[in-house]
């Protein structure tokens, strides 16, 4: 497989070819690898004569690229025993994930996750943008930033004997307002009307421009928005489930906060994002908590008995839920009889497995027993509305995105969900409770951190560039307006499963089983 | 006529249009100005949102370009009163010249010039290329001509009310070792066979690369050169004479230490470069100095009374000779009969203008009591030697250039002749010496600083880059192979005017009428 590393044959200069070094690299950049337009910079050609001489006129060339000019990375005698590194980043709002990668084998070397610094200013980007337009405050956040990416790079290839200077191709995956923190762009105009971004396509620059200290040469890519709404996670996630490589029509969403979803094939791409609410992301209940040790990820209610199976992480004593624990406790109770169509609790059908609190019948999940911090793990009837809010809000999403084709769900072959959520969410809980459409369990399928998969095949296969790069010219990007049509659907989709129960067939048949109606 | 400074407006951003500004801006580029490829760097992109809000969409955008790549030197609001500068530099192993343009208007607006402060390492660039050799020497070269450039825009910025952070584009011409030099790139192999250059096209660089501080995007363009020993100052020649823009067939002769040649047309190039010794810079003879106040740069010998008429720079008293003036004297000697078809003075013929000198014959050019420091001028035959050597040397190459493409003199439509000598030489002695052929003389044309000249040219119409581009494409370059045909062409040439003295039809007429032989 062709990498980002390549190996040149200079011919040795005579008195019949007397171009200079620089020249003649470049001649057989165009010549061997079909290479236009390689831009080195001025430290490179002054060590350009000392290194291919040293080397015999073999040499070891590392490249990154972006659409419109290719930078040499780094430049080694041909055979140097030492690898050659890339690191890719997905850098979330609220973790960031980095992954190295050897760029010769396309070998994953190590990786690490880290909490954003900048949740010190604010947990969420809105906070964040509005303390970049203080005086020094976009600095500020960029010099955190930076610096934590430094202490953690060097932490990670101090902790597995790699040298920093050896990584000389950085991708970045972000959204675009993180994208835009990272690189020091203006976040301004991203929260105001028609929110345009700096850059949609800020292409590569030299990691020293964004302060990062590896190798002397580093280029760093940022992934392409489409939008201040769409950002370039959803690029590197389209590249990692090969969406726009395949025939069939395929659906990827992205949860988070905001639920990003795309729509095509190899021939359309169309996307759109709209607010799904925090309460897939742990953030809304205040057992809500988010994936790690102790966090209930799985529930299972008998309908029968109205027993509670209940997993944790690590198997610890439970201490919070999660997103994908929560909606499958939701499926749970909506199937046992415990939540009714309209989404409200039913305490008369198990009174014992209710207490009140603040003058409302909660849920008891777990009792303070056998709980991990000695208190009882409750779940009230506004935490469950929330839910069902989000729930609502990410089917109408998929529902309008698809009708706005003409298309159905039935005519969507694959369905990617990517995230955290897409890995440890249930698809059948999730149509349970009609978030996501009724479709066969085995077309959906979890990708884990798509971000950061993406980023890392970015710098495995340089193929990856121009997918992104076609990928970002065909996305259609539909501005979901929050109109009647819309609010009428999301109405409708506030029901369990849904008003229009013909669309959760499977759904029906389970709950005519379990409820023997 | 188009310039580097173009002014740009884009079309607000709507609801319907949220690209980016950066993609936004890159789209006007492309479609209204045809640029594809614009590379902007971080701190540019960061800039861009506040900018081209605060200037209502109206931008003024200042570019520089080589054949791969396009930079942005400089983002103003369109209609800003203050002037965009360029900087044209002349970089001559002994001086160097500045000029000052103004890129909206091609105006120039101030120039200056300077020792080229190497020189403290040595007056000859062999010396100095030994020197770059040295730990730590290359370094030091560059630093110090870097630093001396900088005063020296400074000072001209200051002393002319400009400021040096408003020049963005900076186009250099040089020879290809003070080209080298100045980019701090690896000389070494410039002077070892097969005679390699780091680089004959350096390309575009960032100003800050080099250390010179001037505006924070400036960018550096350096003439492309052909080889070691044909330089960038070459192509700026090239460029200013607008050889490769005629049909008519040019010869175009830059003399220093290295005589370099091109002859061509717009449908074909050809150069060579070869010693002619130092004789033509005033660098050989005791009383030989360069062009300045007080030395003679015209003489004139009456070939009947064989009184001496002389002229000085300022009209000073005289304290040296420069190369034009040497040359003067020598075609004024050989027509009065001073100095015979080998070259040899000839006392016998004017016993009172000669005085004897370490038991050699010395011819009085100025008696002591007219000099300009008390002491009489005098010139030795081993002087006149030097000088023939220098002719004979210069004319073996033009003559060999010619034949090669088995062209005659009588080929050539016009004679560029470049540099301070060019400016200086009065055609009609150089050809009675036989340095320059005997064609007639309306076909001489002196260039004057044409490196200067050309650099200026590019700075003043982007268009100059294409035709740059394209004569480095062209340019064949035919080395001199010292062989014996060259060498017996040499021994011919060191006669006055030659041996062949059908070649100088004018210049035999005028010896026969002047010695009424």
């Amino acid at each position: 497989m062709p990498r980002w590393v390549k190996e040149i044959r200079l011919a040795p200069p005579s008195l019949d070819d007397h171009s200079g070094d620089l020249d003649r690299l470049k001649r057989t950049l165009r010549q061997e690898c079909g290479l236009e337009r390689v831009c080195f910079d001025l430290e490179t050609i002054q060590s350009l004569p000392a290194m291919i001489r040293d080397c015999a006129y073999k040499v070891r060339l590392t490249l990154f690229q972006d659409r419109e000019k290719t930078f040499i990375t780094r430049m080694d005698p041909a055979g140097s025993p030492e690898a050659v590194l890339g690191l890719a980043v997905d850098l979330g709002t609220t973790r960031y994930v980095l992954q190295l990668v050897d760029l010769e084998t396309g070998a994953v070397l190590a990786s690490a996750e880290h909490a954003n610094p900048q949740i010190k200013i604010g947990p969420d980007i809105l906070t964040r943008i509005h303390y970049a337009e203080q005086s020094g405050g976009a600095k500020e956040l960029q010099a955190m930033l930076i610096q934590d990416l430094q202490a953690a790079v060097d932490k990670l290839c101090r902790e597995n004997d790699y040298d920093r200077r050896r990584i000389c191709n950085l991708a970045l995956a972000g959204n675009t307002a993180m994208t835009h923190l990272f690189l020091g762009l203006d976040t301004r105009w991203l929260i105001r009307e028609p929110y345009v971004p700096a850059a949609n396509e800020p292409g590569l620059c030299r990691a020293s421009e964004v302060g990062l200290d590896l190798g002397p040469l580093a280029a760093v890519y940022c992934f392409p928005s489409a939008g201040s709404y769409f950002g370039g996670d959803l690029f590197a996630g389209i590249l990692y489930a090969g969406l726009d490589e395949r025939q069939a029509i395929s659906l990827l969403v992205d949860v988070g906060t905001n639920a990003e979803v795309v729509l095509g094939n190899r021939d359309w791409l169309i996307g759109c994002a709209g607010a799904a609410g925090p309460a897939l992301e742990g953030g809304v209940s205040e057992i809500g908590r988010q994936a790690g040790p102790g966090v209930i990820d799985r529930v299972r209610i008998d309908a029968g008995s109205l027993e509670f199976e209940i997993r944790t992480i690590s198997d610890l004593p439970p201490t919070g839920i999660c997103g994908s624990g929560f909606i499958d406790l939701a499926a749970g109770l909506f199937l046992s009889g415990l939540l009714d169509f309209r989404g409200k609790l039913v305490p008369e059908r198990c009174p014992e497995r209710f207490v009140q609190r603040d003058g409302q019948d909660c849920l008891v999940l777990v009792e303070a027993a056998d709980s991990g911090n000695g208190q009882a793990l409750l779940v009230s009837q506004p935490e469950i509305d929330s839910l069902i809010r989000s729930k609502a809000a990410m089917y109408t999403i998929l529902e309008t995105l698809t009708a706005s084709l003409g298309l159905g769900f039935e005519d969507v072959g694959r369905f990617f969900v990517a995230g955290t959520f897409g890995q440890y969410i249930d698809p059948e809980s999730a149509i349970s409770i009609g978030m996501l459409p009724d479709l066969p369990l085995e077309l959906f399928q979890p990708l884990g951190n798509s971000s950061l998969g993406g980023a890392t095949r970015l710098l495995q296969e340089p193929e990856a560039l121009d997918i992104v790069s076609r990928t970002r010219d065909r996305m259609t990007y539909l501005e979901l307006n929050v109109n009647q049509d819309f609010m009428n659907e999301f109405s409708a989709a506030k029901f369990l499963p849904h008003t229009d129960r013909d669309r959760f067939p499977s759904v029906i048949r389970k709950l005519e089983r379990a409820l023997k109606i």
